[in-house]
């Protein structure tokens, strides 16, 4: 009988991570002689130590079907990066007591670097325990910073949300600021590297456009330049429309972020650099400003998604399943771009070893040399990224995203203790 | 030969405004026995005081087509109020002065509550001065605080905006929170009315959905009870998901978002009742928070304005342009509901008089007795309001959004220094 197939959603979910999971059980489905059941974890690899594998089997075609628009996890996701094998080799034999208890023969790990680090050692783990184990991780992440593929799953739709928002509140801006806001500032994503704010740079086609500023974490915020630069675009253009990276660090290399904003009671408040960036101008040029912090609609926004995004996360999940039943082990689909102009993509392959536990860097030669903006080479690397529309299905003026049933199979396991 | 027409757009702009620049000007064209050009004021009626009148006949048929489809104020916009008629008198008179040289004999002013009460006392002197003004006010604000008018257009846009987007955030937390965030927060607009913050309550259709609460102007603040109900819900259903007026005020009628955060230097940290949200339930309940302030991004989001409000927007332009070659004069197109179900509508008249300066509340039984949500009738009235979508045109993965060219006429009277 065919090995039912295991499948869980990893960190922080994205708009088209269900357009991947669709494909990994549309495609599964494709081959019954070799794949059983799609079982998913509830709330990721938790599901799997806890043993709450949800039966995709019990959810109707049309609802998998959604899952194709439908933003976030569909099954849970969670932050919980298992530790190393020496450390706590119990979580990996729990995972393969749970998959040979329930007949799992394969294993599809949706994530980040970390979950692909995870689906490298539970693939070297079933090899040492003699339990055969088709070991397949699927990228996914916003931040676009896994190596050897082109570009991440994810990503794509975060970049159009962050280019159309900046590019349409830079419009507001622009007719109101003879009387009301000089300086708008829009906070974006990405606290180690700066692709999310760069993709905000696409929306600045000419001198006029917004945004004027880029702040990026790979830059350390030169305070004077950045307030000369404001100064010089406001005075020019009449008005400075600003997109900030969270991550973006003062010269001593301190998160921004985290410098200055204290409640009423003197404690440090969380979060939220465009109020300082806003705080900043303010208090030096006395520029009227505004600030918008986009936080979760970012990466939760499946109404504004890139078609590009939603093919190559669907692509993604086809293609991990047909290295499965090929025989691969120990790999990762990766997108590979074979041109830029036509921009022209196709799936290639990774061993999960290349790919764990390294982080890919915005590259130098993609933001300017004053540091403010992206540079053209940067713009033809994400511009196609961006390209399409996917629009969700609407009733009654809001999108329809699905909800699935989650039916857990009965546990056949003791219960695990060590999470 | 027939007189031009002033057209000027007022008070903070929205993602629909241009829509109804794009009727006026349309309209006009259709009867060039009674309008002859039509002038837009160059950043509102800044621009009649000025003298900085845009002629709209220079644009190609094209762009101004292209208004419809184009957020923010295509002419620009101001915050000015003109002061009273016995304040500033001279004010009024140039106005007329410049009307006047320039053979304008249609005044038509598209703002909230402040500029029907100018439109309203232009008309009144032109009459008094024997200087023959056709003025016709027309409705926009996202406020939807504009009297006898069913709703304005603008609000429509924004409502879906928020409801979309906190439908899309509550679907990211609600597959996150197991080991991540449990509340999240969403700042939108609404100082002194609840209607923005009341329409992200559309996305709440079963009590799992987001938003679990909503935070109005119009109800002050009480942070035990509000504390009691977050656990409460994150007891029951995992996460919380909250919509806050960007005017909430505390107990004492204070406003939040100037209650609490101070920068490094000690200054009042302006704007930003979200993370003072936050910042209560971390240091109350312990739970991790996110919080997004949507700010400009929500009343310039045209890429995903509501079809009703495109569609209504374009009307009342349409309408006031017929009301003026008809013969009237000192009235406003409004928006009258004919039925909710099905939602049915139709384009009625008020008289200025009875416009100006009226703020158009939230009904209490709108909101739910803990006042903490809408009620089925609020639901009701807002529904039609968000429906149907009207994406604009994209290139490259952005939306086509029009820059006019705004061609000033030759100047023909002597500079006015009374601004």
């Amino acid at each position: 009988m065919a090995k039912h197939a295991f499948y869980a959603q990893s960190g922080g979910v994205t708009s088209v991570i269900n357009a991947t999971a669709c494909a990994v059980i549309q495609t599964a489905q494709k081959y019954p002689n070799k794949i059983g059941k799609v079982l998913a974890g509830k709330n990721g690899i938790l599901g799997a130590l806890r043993e709450e594998l949800i039966d995709t089997s019990k959810e109707s075609d049309q609802d998998i079907e959604a899952l194709r628009h439908t933003p976030s996890g569909a099954f849970g996701s969670c932050r919980y990066k298992l530790k190393g094998l020496e450390d706590n080799r119990a979580q990996y034999e729990r995972l393969i007591e749970v998959f040979s208890a329930h007949d799992i023969g394969y294993f599809f790990y949706n994530g980040g670097g970390d979950s692909q680090d995870t689906a490298h050692k539970v693939s070297q783990l079933s090899q040492k325990l003699g339990y055969p184990l088709t070991c397949i991780g699927i990228p996914k992440t916003v931040d676009n910073d896994l190596p050897l593929t082109d570009n991440c799953p994810g990503f794509g739709s975060v970049a159009k949300y962050v280019a159309v928002s900046i590019r349409e509140a830079s419009f507001d801006v622009a007719s109101m600021f003879e009387t009301s806001t000089k300086v708008f500032i829009l906070e974006v994503m990405g606290r180690h590297a700066g692709w999310i704010a760069a993709a905000g740079g696409l929306a600045h086609e000419n001198d006029e456009d917004g945004p004027h500023i880029i702040l990026f974490p790979e830059i350390l915020l030169d305070e004077k330049a950045f307030l000369k630069r404001v100064k010089a675009i406001v005075e020019k253009i009449g008005f400075c429309s600003i997109v900030v990276s969270e991550g973006v660090r003062n010269q001593e290399g301190k998160f921004l972020s985290e410098s200055g904003l204290k409640d009423a009671f003197g404690h440090a408040q969380l979060g939220g650099v465009a109020p300082v960036i806003a705080e900043l101008v303010k208090s030096n040029l006395g520029y009227k400003y505004h600030w918008a912090v986009a936080d979760y609609l970012q990466r939760s926004a499946r109404h504004i998604a890139a078609k590009t995004d939603v093919e190559q996360s669907y692509a993604v999940g086809k293609m991990a399943v047909e290295f499965a039943v090929s025989g691969k082990n120990a790999v990762m689909p990766i997108i590979v771009r074979e041109s830029s102009k036509p921009y022209c993509w196709s799936i290639g392959e990774a061993p999960l070893e290349k790919v764990a536990n390294i982080e890919k860097k915005m590259p130098k030669d993609f933001i300017t040399r004053d540091g403010f903006h992206i540079t053209d080479k940067c713009r033809e690397y994400l511009l196609p990224l961006i390209q399409g529309e996917d629009y969700p299905p609407y009733q009654n003026g809001l999108p329809q995203y699905v909800k699935l049933k989650n039916i857990l199979i009965p546990k056949k396991c003791p219960t695990f203790k060590n999470l």
